[in-house]
């Protein structure tokens, strides 16, 4: 039997492992960050619709520039925001996974750096390396906050190519206010990218990166529609940007990448964006009440302006993992080393998850 | 306002352009090997309950590694090839492009070439570069055959770490014979791609690459649902390969790069394939009196085993294009300089082909 060994892999790929978040059958799964609520029986049927309407061409190719599910996009990023965006300023992709390729393959590559702030999204530096390009560890404070004088001191040792920023950040639900940005857009050479995959979560006055896209040609804000709107099967990752970044993403993307079956679905959920949103408010309340209650419990924990929370510290966070998955419930080990992260479910699977905890530790 | 020439683009990227077949709105579009053949209602009523069925649970993440839709698509190529593979040989992306860059990212990168026979898809080397692998160019025989001598020559002389294959051939519509593909696989010192996103269109007699699967680890034929099951619009390309060759492409997939409605969409399809493949059976008909009329009016044309034809001989292609186009005929101006390629539709739309062609030269 031939086995990964004999054949001629990369060679900077060898020993690694594949991303693997268990995929487990498990009554309260909150490991993942997926939105617990799901399409109502309207826009299940919707969706059924969109689809079979458009089902008829599935013979043709999609819309190769996905334009009026890009001018959605906008219409709801502008409402959601305050912005003034429309379809030339932003761009789809197959989740935001696809769209952090796609930047890294066009401003990223052999000889070139990016740089994140750890703990942070596992994804960033697997994507960089997968487009070849180097990724250079920087760290966030004790408190996961990112101050500017820290992101200004690593960025102007590295001068990385690419930055990647989150806001609120995964693991540690941190988000960034408008000076950490701004003092990063000052000194980064090369791009800098916000992600907000979780931006609609923030707690209010928190500000969105997306307000400081005007005069900013180098800033890139990613969103994705797999978490407030409770899409992640779906596969739709978004960004907004000057129309020249959407110049160079057109150099790189597979052509047809996004499928006129993905096309409608998105514009779908778009249009019920009133029901999958109102379902954001009820998770950021129940957000809240998780800090508030694990704090009350002595656990240290971070705060979150996302769907998630982390939590700690654990001498054996393995061990806790375990016997809170033998009690049917799924979270996920991920972050500093003694911390263990939570989505944020309905109040049933958040009672369920309390008890198993306690009951755990 | 920002241009592109003002953002840290890769250099090697610059001064690229984006790739660009017209999406035209024609009343016959034969350009970009399309099935004329939309699905039946029968069909397009079940791909809306399948997508309802599963919209229900959008909010989850896809089965990461499609394994249903994969043990689908190995029982539909045992029926269609007579193979023997399950779902631990057969990986599936959106599009045969996302199945090409991700052999690439694996199997390619700096320092590493990939080879081709050129004319041939001209994705193949975009997306050579996209993933920052070096591209070298062989060059077929005048009949647009691909002789084995010819074949190792380049293959010895270059030492690619990836050779493109392509049965048949795009845009020449040329089978390769399995003596060529065997002398390939003997001297190819990496992995060898056989490219049969036509492959079921080929002529009664010719072979499949899939047959060589045993024994030959580094050999990957690649499909597609673009083509014979008439679904440019859902994206499903997929590849047959030794299963150590999917340990291989796991490193550098982005995770949950298909999603659920794309792997609901493809399983109806497939269940459908009878009426579907149906198709095929017509457009090889059709395929084969175009390249007779053709020859009998005096033009020279490949033999082809896809669904299109190439043809010329043009002093000025482009001014043929552009006459065929105002009456209403949308052909490719691709491959040789002096030639050009229709897609093979209805017999009504290849009933309009040949008057604009003959208006028009």
């Amino acid at each position: 039997m031939t086995s990964l060994a004999d054949l001629p892999l990369r060679e900077d790929l060898r020993g690694d492992k594949p991303y693997g978040a268990p995929q487990l059958d498990v009554p309260v799964q909150l490991n993942t960050n997926e939105n617990p609520y799901g399409p109502s029986p309207e826009l299940v049927r919707a969706l059924g619709e969109a689809v079979a309407a458009a089902a008829g061409e599935l013979n043709r190719y999609p819309d190769r520039d996905a334009m009026a599910l890009r001018a959605d996009l906008a219409a709801y990023l502008n409402a959601e925001s305050g912005t003034d965006l429309d379809a030339s300023r932003v761009w789809a992709a197959n989740g935001s996974n696809e769209i952090i390729l796609q930047i890294l393959q066009a401003f990223g590559g052999p000889g070139r750096t990016a740089l994140g702030f750890e703990p942070s999204y596992s994804m960033h530096p697997t994507i960089t390396k997968v487009a070849n390009t180097g990724w250079i560890n920087a760290f966030r404070a004790e408190d996961f906050g990112l101050e500017a004088d820290r992101a200004i001191e690593a960025i102007t040792e590295h001068r990385p190519d690419v930055v990647f920023l989150t806001s609120p950040n995964n693991p540690t639900g941190t988000a960034l206010d408008h000076g950490a940005i701004k003092a990063v857009l000052d000194v980064a050479p090369g791009m800098v990218v916000v992600d907000e995959a979780y931006g609609e979560f923030r707690r209010a006055g928190t500000p969105s990166a997306l307000e400081l896209l005007p005069g900013n040609p180098r800033l890139i804000v990613t969103r994705t529609m797999s978490k407030a709107f409770a899409l992640a099967g779906a596969r739709l990752g978004y960004l907004a940007a000057d129309p020249a970044v959407l110049e160079a993403l057109l150099l790189v993307r597979m052509p047809y990448h996004l499928s006129t079956v993905t096309q409608a679905v998105a514009r779908t959920a778009l249009a019920f964006s009133g029901e999958l949103l109102g379902y954001v408010e009820e998770l950021r309340r129940e957000r809240d009440a998780t800090v508030a209650w694990l704090r009350a419990e002595g656990f240290r924990v971070a705060d979150s302006d996302a769907n998630f929370v982390l939590f700690g510290e654990f001498a054996d966070r393995d061990a806790v993992w375990r016997r809170m998955l033998d009690h049917g419930v799924l979270i996920r080990v991920v972050g500093p080393p003694t911390w263990m992260r939570v989505t944020v479910g309905t109040p049933q699977e958040m009672a369920a998850f309390r008890n198993a905890l306690k009951e755990s530790v």
